[in-house]
């Protein structure tokens, strides 16, 4: 078959020539260029072929708006059309951003490692070493993450769930603890597994023996829709953040159908000791209602930034019943109630008056207060902190 | 807790708020504005706010190269700063698309729906009606997704592939058919679930009792590396494209790896009438060696647009025994040898070529002549075609 080079050559062509192949590829790429480059020290190079622009800038989650730069960096054109701006050897994290093309928010065209968070997408990259190696994937064994759907009585159609199984779970015999995960009011199913490195995590934290292999299972906490954008049956446009469902306590009233799913369709231990639950800004509102009104349920709560009453002029039981349900649980029991917050959280003084509020009644909790804010870089600090804790 | 509506109008401000909140969200979306906006026949409106620009084109995948405009049209900017183009009523599909802003091939910042193809992200919508309501979520029993990682021989590291299992199948005790469905050379293991809308189709097939339940087993044939970009342990930058494993031979020679896996890990029949393997382009390359080296293995094979032997330098077994394969193929029988092609598929004649290799040898087939050429709207399409004769 003398055609055969002549078909790799083909297909090549067809990837890298912009308009000539009008079958499937419809750009091209520019090959040469590297955005952003992460180099050794994690000073990050960010660069944006665009000869015609007018003016560049690079938008990070890490820049401060305060600052006398805002929460942008300019960036300079050099004489082959190529804006660069080089950020000085940066934390070791995953970041996010964006840049400003002629006053146009856009992703990055070189870097096809986005993230969607509700109704935007942003470009991410891991800088190296310490704490970022974690959010990596390295040569260890890896767990399943599967997207599954339970039927619920809150819609009439399933609702979407990402699990977390460890490795080894699918070929073995062996019963698992689970931890509930759960997003904030700007996520859904996808924010743990995506932003949160929540596979990641715990494969290394697994293979280094820091954890005790479990399985994570994520849910959606938007009861006004079954699923993701993207995933919803109803297709819609624009992605809409807030939800009319939000402190609605929906979530809260039918949460324990999430952990009957999963117990009756996943190998798991079914007891207090086994059981644990944590959430993130909303999600810890979530979680702290869930586990006071189903007191001696779980042995483990985490409460990552977590808001309190986010709507009081419902009235649901869940809201309602917590002064008694959370005096319950204080007297059922449990293993760890662990709090992070960040010092510059917009929700530090709440988290403060909750403290207040578990001081007074003599209600025993870990407390841990981290640098920085309302971000995911701490969020998944708080996973590995608090999962190291888990099932001992 | 007077405090709660404070907390949630906060959360709704650091949303909407650009510049003014600096925790996590770096950038404001135009909420006001839909892009792109899907009329009820189809007629599709394309939106960019760009004040500052000075030229805005839409790039889209169903835009012939060869037509008096090109791959592109321009777009018109509005008093308002809102750069916009109308598509006249498209045919009912998947479409991808870029922008180009001033120069520059951009993602559109108000559709979060992205689709990533290796080295370049597309934006995607779905039209209504007919062969698209296949490609969309509805309120039918769900399938679930699930990235897994096999040991194989190729790396010294796991090896990530997906699996679809049809509604019911962790619940109940039934063994299932198995398609092993590969992607091609501009693919990896997400290439199906995504561009190829597997959950989808198979979901809404089966709803439908078009076809029987079956377990979709799609693996990465990129045998240099381990996972899709994003996933392996290289966490490499730049994405490439072409890598040094395409036409070697690993992908075909290892597969069977991947039948035993599958086999070991789901409960599935484990027998030739029960198994079937297609893939398109370089993965229909794969399928028909692969079928042919291990004859009475598949019952089923599907050839959707496939190359055939991409480099013939290499010497492998698997290729270099390819007559006497078949030939055994032939003798041990099977049910069905499914062969789809466009009518302006740029290996059409490859395909002619085969075809008559195989009239040759008085070797059955059936084959379906699409229009249009190598492209995810065929491919889609063949595999629902082939799907429906499965396992029958």
């Amino acid at each position: 078959m003398k055609r055969s080079f002549l078909i790799l050559f083909s297909l090549l062509f067809s990837f890298v020539c912009p308009v000539c192949f009008g079958q499937e590829n419809i750009a091209k790429r520019p090959e040469q260029l590297l955005s952003p480059e992460v180099k050794a020290d994690n000073t990050v190079v960010f660069r944006l072929y665009a000869p015609e622009a007018k003016s560049v800038a690079l938008l990070g989650n890490w820049m401060d708006a305060n600052s006398p730069g805002g929460n942008k960096r300019e960036m300079e054109k050099g004489a082959n059309g190529v804006w660069t701006v080089e950020q000085p050897a940066m934390a070791r994290d995953l970041f996010i951003y964006n840049f400003l093309l002629d006053g146009v928010r856009i992703s990055d065209p070189l870097n096809v490692y986005q993230i969607r968070d509700v109704g935007n997408i942003f470009n991410y990259f891991i800088t190296h070493g310490g704490q970022a190696e974690l959010y990596k994937n390295h040569v260890v064994p890896h767990g399943t993450l599967s997207k599954r759907w339970y039927a619920s009585s809150l819609n009439a159609a399933e609702r979407r769930l990402s699990v977390y199984t460890p490795p080894g779970y699918e070929a073995g015999k062996q019963k698992y603890p689970v931890l509930y995960l759960l997003h904030g009011m700007g996520g859904d199913e996808e924010a743990w597994p995506t932003l949160g490195r929540v596979c990641q995590i715990m494969d290394n934290l697994i293979a280094a023996g820091r954890i005790v292999p479990m399985i994570v299972v994520m849910p959606n906490g938007h009861t006004a829709n079954s699923a993701a954008p993207g995933y919803s049956e109803r297709g819609e446009y624009p992605v809409t953040f807030a939800s009319p469902d939000v402190g609605s306590g929906a979530m809260e009233s039918t949460f324990m159908e999430v952990v009957a799913f999963t117990e009756k369709n996943y190998r798991v231990k079914k007891d207090k000791k086994h059981r644990a639950i944590a959430g993130l800004s909303m999600g810890g509102s979530h979680s702290l209602f869930i586990a006071a009104a189903n007191a001696g349920t779980f042995d483990y709560v985490g409460l990552f930034s977590a808001a309190f009453r986010i709507n009081d002029k419902i009235k649901q039981a869940v809201y309602d019943d917590f002064p008694a349900n959370l005096q319950r649980q204080k007297e059922k029991g449990y293993r760890l109630y662990w709090i992070g917050m960040g010092k510059t959280d917009f929700l530090y003084q709440v988290g403060a008056d909750y403290r207040k509020r578990l001081d007074e009644m003599g209600m025993s909790y870990s407390y841990y207060e981290s640098e920085g804010g309302h971000t995911w870089s701490n969020w998944r600090d708080y996973l590995v902190k608090f999962s190291e804790q888990l099932f001992r």
